[in-house]
């Protein structure tokens, strides 16, 4: 607290993201990163980024790799936006077209981000509650709201939408913007850029963090009609000419033209993500179906936060969320086989078999 | 326009950032940046982060590069806030510590991004009409206000403010946050990092785009008494978890702990600088006396409008700002010897001798 903040920051919770601990030798399922390395032709492309040409300041709107965007989901450059991490976009869209007179509905278990895009730009929230199965039902957002916004899959449930349910919320609410958060679309699930032309109000949201591995690099999108994509280009140029440095701009465009490693990698963390589900009924553990790189799982006679300490003493952390509803959950990341083959056997010690 | 837009989008005038143009073969003055590259530790230290590691997060808080630069400055790292270049730091200043009922003061004639943060954060704005010779008289700024932000250097004029008029000026303000925006302050001036232990209403904002040479890496930081860095990082927090990626954070700690190298690159810009300045009044311009890596002049026959479109043609772009009062002004930045010369030479033909 102190005289000199304006009144907005003493309103502010912000984020907490899940930890990054600086020890190695962990097994890190927390944060959903992917277990295996970004493509070869991306690092390159960054290493080649690495000059004297950082004296220079990048190209503001990063035409090259919106452009390797549009190709890649046959639209065009206008209907894309690139930002610093889809966290930024998030940002960005919340005060550039989810800031109206009616509150923003999101899902009341979701990206925890939201409410706090809320309290920074003043806008009010209505979360809506998720099912008892944590299923979405896309009729509970029929009601009057200023946007509409929610992850697909759902985080942390891994849950995910058809295509044919974000048209049908489309379709309710063609006054609000709607935006599809794609974090974790390529882990099982259909994109909803290919209604981008035919819904002017759809805006979808993707990142190079989690399929794409460039966690460390900071690199999101977004897809939408040329109308939203100006909005955000508005409020980015009122705000950071340049949010994207050279080597990431370098070394997104070269890891969304890999179509082959991209594919490959996908389809890995998918496989290992079926052993996991396995294991864990084996173990007794209930697992939501995921379509993400993620598990939402429970135990019928161990407490979450428990399983959670126990594996730390492992040397295994994943993500437990102290929040009503899903206080008895735990979010395990698909790592590698080896390190899901080690979290099975350390979770068999915690609960017995 | 679009039903879509928040309110806020439609009243944005976003900034116009200094052409980026994408050939090659130009002498390249108009954007300020460095003409060597950077730091060669810097450059090994980013290729270095360039491995499977970023598949994973980079640390939200930079807490390296916290140190290294409290390390340089002799500060806390509870004394510094980093970000994705210092435009991004500054918005967040906006935001968090300029936002109050009365209005934000600046110099009419200064960095052109100041009047557009206030339209993004609906922030009240007093531009201080400069004196006649373009000089800021700290006296202007004794009256009610929400905060203070001004570059030292202030740009596009190159004019210095003495550490002792900053402290007039700090203490003539108790109540409000004065923001030093130092861009440019390694060619010439003295930081007013040296005050932060005294004054607690006082923010340094500096960048590693122009004597780091790192335009391209994105980098700013900020320095300040703990509750206001308190401030960006509650702001910070709410908007975007992981500014800095992995490469960037490297880069910086790296550029910032070579204090050879820098040390060699500002005197050898300095050097060039004064030559430039001798090689204009030579040609019959006036220059304003600058302690920055670029000179603001004028030529009593020419328009400034008329020169810059026949450098262009000689492909030598410099900056020319269509605003009163400087319209007839042109900013250069200092280039290597060779440039300057070339520059130089094709002024010898517009303007004669």
């Amino acid at each position: 607290m102190s005289q000199f903040w304006s009144d907005i920051v003493h309103q502010l919770t912000p984020y907490v993201p899940g930890e990054q601990p600086k020890m190695s030798k962990l097994i890190k399922l927390n944060t959903n990163e992917c277990p295996y390395g970004p493509s070869p032709r991306a690092l390159a492309a960054i290493r080649e980024a690495v000059s004297d040409d950082l004296r220079l300041y990048p190209d503001p709107q990063a035409d090259a790799l919106k452009q390797a965007v549009a190709n890649y989901f046959q639209l065009a450059p206008e209907n894309v936006f690139v930002g610093n991490g889809s966290d930024e976009i998030l940002a960005h869209t919340f005060h550039g077209l989810l800031k109206h007179d009616a509150p923003v509905l999101f899902p009341d278990i979701s990206y925890s981000f939201y409410p706090v895009y809320c309290r920074l730009y003043d806008i009010e929230a209505a979360p809506v509650a998720l099912r008892d199965d944590f299923a979405i039902a896309v009729e509970d957002y029929a009601r009057p709201n200023g946007g509409v916004i929610l992850p697909n899959p759902n985080a942390p449930t891994g849950r995910l939408l058809s295509l044919s349910a974000i048209e049908q919320l489309l379709q309710a609410n063609p006054k609000s913007v709607v935006v599809v958060d794609e974090a974790y679309i390529d882990f099982g699930g259909e994109s909803a850029a290919a209604l981008v032309p035919r819904y002017p109000n759809l805006l979808v949201v993707q990142t190079l963090s989690k399929s794409r591995a460039l966690a460390g690099l900071r690199v999101g999108f977004a897809l939408g009609d040329p109308a939203l994509i100006e909005a955000l280009v508005r409020v980015k140029d009122s705000f950071n000419s340049y949010p994207l440095d050279r080597p990431a701009i370098q070394g997104a465009v070269a890891a969304i033209e890999d179509h082959d490693y991209f594919g490959d990698l996908c389809a890995r963390v998918i496989a290992t993500r079926e052993r996991l589900t396995t294991g864990l009924e084996r173990l007794g553990f209930s697992v939501i179906p995921s379509q993400a790189n993620f598990v939402f799982t429970t135990h019928p006679k161990h407490q979450a936060a428990d399983i959670a300490a126990r594996l730390r003493e492992d040397s295994i952390i994943v993500r437990h969320f102290r929040q009503p509803r899903i206080e008895n959950y735990l979010r395990i990341t698909v790592g590698t086989d080896e390190e899901i083959k080690q979290l099975l056997e350390s979770l068999q010690r915690i609960v017995g078999a």
